[in-house]
């Protein structure tokens, strides 16, 4: 029997000829991340383990949650994994103002490359495999492991393979087809399993929508998301980083769970209701419903703040203005988006429609600042998940949706169809 | 016996023909503020004397302090004002995303002028000092009064006159002439009474020099601070409002408490060391010292984030680094400022160095958000109080300094001068 994407990548790290679904295996990995939440907890395991990482340029520590410090626990979390940087001497961590949101940084910095295996304490660290490398995120206690040994245990994973192929019209993105997809699969539709994406399809997504289809691999369930690589992907590779890369193709003959073809043509603006982000409804079946008055937009993230997200809100948003009874949170995922976005003018059109335009950081993804949420309060957010509570109140609501929805749902007051909004 | 300035204005929103210092008057109101850490209060006891704001126009709501909320109870809190400024019709509220910090707004909005008697449910309300307005902060049931009636008492301050003579150095600007004023008068230098500028000397102060001083007027226990109009003031006013304002110049036999002579060419740059902003040591002390190191700065706040605030930290942070120690906040006070710095190319100079450039906001401050400090940290910020605590852990140090200390501190890891680090 053959192996699939990630097996094949599994196995390389294993030091194995094979691997089938369900093997432990001990695999070495090649990226070991934590942030400003898992850091601080994970340092005291790591102590008991060792005394130095086990290379010191393969250890990343990104201090991304709850930075700029939103209070003094914080700020004491922020200090301790800062500490840890500068007494492991790590090559790779990235102070508030230096870089921004961890899943953004890796594959702009280079720091992640297909072929790789990669964990990090956060559960978008699934987010690399928009590249084609094996990336999951794991718990403290691994990521100390992880940390101390460079090498950590994995049960292989059996997997999904989609098939996409068409080209998605004008107003879709990559959170539209991957929201379609696990309305279509459900949370738990690729439970411990790989999402491997295939098809010609592919080609017509750009890197930025590819990174936001991996990142929300964990939303249905899965262990990792991974896409083939093809010469987008490579030409990503080679204008970011210095690193070796090296591509896996599924064998022939592997064994999938299932087969699920995604015709892209067919997928409209998709909307995630609450409070799972498979309540998937299309923008006309939002347009067949009462208007769903809003309070707030999000437009950001390790899922949407990336430079294609933000031109995409900011077609929608040039010239027009935010409703008076919303508040909207541009957060870009780094310094570089930042600064290209001043480039291109974006943070004027943002500003001059009447955006708050922040600084980098995971914000009000998980109610941590930048935007927490009233009670009662509704919020349309390009963020991955949208549980009871996540961003504030227990009773506030999210809307899961693309930049241009969300855009499109920041001028009309209510989720909107940005097809009707801009002239593109 | 004749009036100061201060008892000038007083005298006509009382109606009466003079007042003199310790009289208790009843005062007309042109301008009462709230924001989202005091409106909240203010509400409710309002509503125990009225249904509707004396004036629509006169009464202003900003949400500036926890804003982008930073958790629950502050998306409650701007919940709660947004939600009676819609209830009240008022003209001024000023949503995240569209103003910024409430000191900043106001002058620039054109909503504060010269000769106004002006209250705000925030110490620094003092600000609009600096435009020959009286202008001071009060508390919640006070704020609760002036929006229902359009009126509060007031005692009459006797006065403090300060002769200001000289120009201020290439590296000194308003935030140094006014803790070396406090530094030598004390924070309780001015209790009650009208700190009053005049003199050659105000002809060399930028607008934005005024508003940093008369903000800090508080901090020497002052009821007010206040600039005689000059063209300048003149000007501005001229360019951002439509208000007519009147000029009340002190008579001739005004009787002061004190005259204080300040000769600004003789004005070092000059910092306020924990835990008072009377604390005052100038540049050349501090450098004769063991170096004080630092982790962080913040360059921001209704005291320093205007616009020549920015360009002065700019020219000294262009085309140098933040100390690797060292993370810096920049937070301009408004979104038009915000938009300007973008023009002048400062956001990227900023951030270039290693900037977190941050949207509108109190921020870190008073210990709200972005940028929380840590046990033991120190802090070099030019905002306005340095009190224990007040920017996070107790066990943490601030130092209050101006635009040009703060950016040349945060290159050099430690407390610097900014003379030598730039080469203007």
């Amino acid at each position: 029997m053959g192996m699939t994407m990630t097996q094949k990548i599994l196995a390389a790290h294993a030091g194995l000829d094979s691997v089938e679904a369900g093997q432990l295996i001990e695999a070495k990995l090649d990226v070991v991340m934590a942030n400003d939440i898992t850091g601080p907890m994970a340092v005291p395991v790591f102590r008991q383990m060792a005394d130095k990482v086990f290379d010191k340029d393969k250890v990343i520590l990104v201090p991304d949650h709850f930075t700029p410090n939103k209070d003094i626990k914080s700020a004491e979390n922020s200090k301790s994994i800062r500490e840890f940087a500068k007494e492991q001497g790590l090559t790779h961590y990235y102070e508030v103002g230096q870089m921004g949101i961890e899943h953004a940084i890796l594959p702009e910095k280079g720091i992640t490359v297909a072929g790789e295996c990669i964990i990090g304490a956060d559960s978008h660290t699934c987010t690399y495999g928009a590249l084609g490398a094996f990336s999951t995120g794991v718990g403290t206690t691994d990521i100390a492991t992880g940390m101390a040994t460079g090498e950590l245990w994995f049960k292989v994973p059996s997997a999904i393979k989609f098939v996409l192929t068409g080209k998605p019209g004008p107003y879709v993105s990559g959170k539209d087809i991957i929201i379609h997809i696990i309305g279509r699969i459900g949370v738990d539709g690729a439970l411990y399993k790989s999402m491997e994406f295939v098809g010609d399809g592919i080609a017509s997504l750009t890197m930025d929508d590819r990174f936001t289809m991996a990142n929300m691999a964990i939303e249905a369930g899965a262990k990792n998301g991974i896409f083939l690589v093809d010469e987008k992907a490579e030409e990503y590779m080679k204008e970011h980083s210095d690193k070796e890369y090296k591509i896996y193709e599924a064998d022939a003959d592997a064994d999938y769970d299932a087969v699920v073809e995604v015709d892209l043509a067919k997928v409209r603006p998709t909307v995630a209701f609450p409070h799972l982000p498979g309540n998937a409804k299309t923008i006309d079946e939002i347009e067949a419903m009462e208007p769903i008055k809003i309070d707030q937009v999000v437009i950001g993230s390790c899922t949407n703040g990336r430079m294609e997200d933000m031109r995409r809100a900011a077609a929608v948003l040039k010239g027009r203005k935010v409703h008076p009874d919303v508040r909207v949170m541009v957060i870009p995922a780094t310094q570089k988006i930042y600064k290209q976005c001043i480039k291109e003018g974006l943070v004027d059109i943002f500003i001059d429609a009447g955006c708050a335009f922040n600084t980098p950081s995971c914000g009000p993804c998980m109610g941590g600042h930048m935007g927490v949420l009233a009670a009662g309060e509704k919020c349309v957010s390009t963020t991955n998940r949208n549980f009871v509570g996540r961003m504030g109140h227990v009773d506030s609501l999210i809307y899961l949706a693309s930049p241009e929805v969300a855009a499109a749902s920041a001028i009309a007051g209510c989720i909107a169809n940005p097809e009707k909004v801009g002239d593109r």
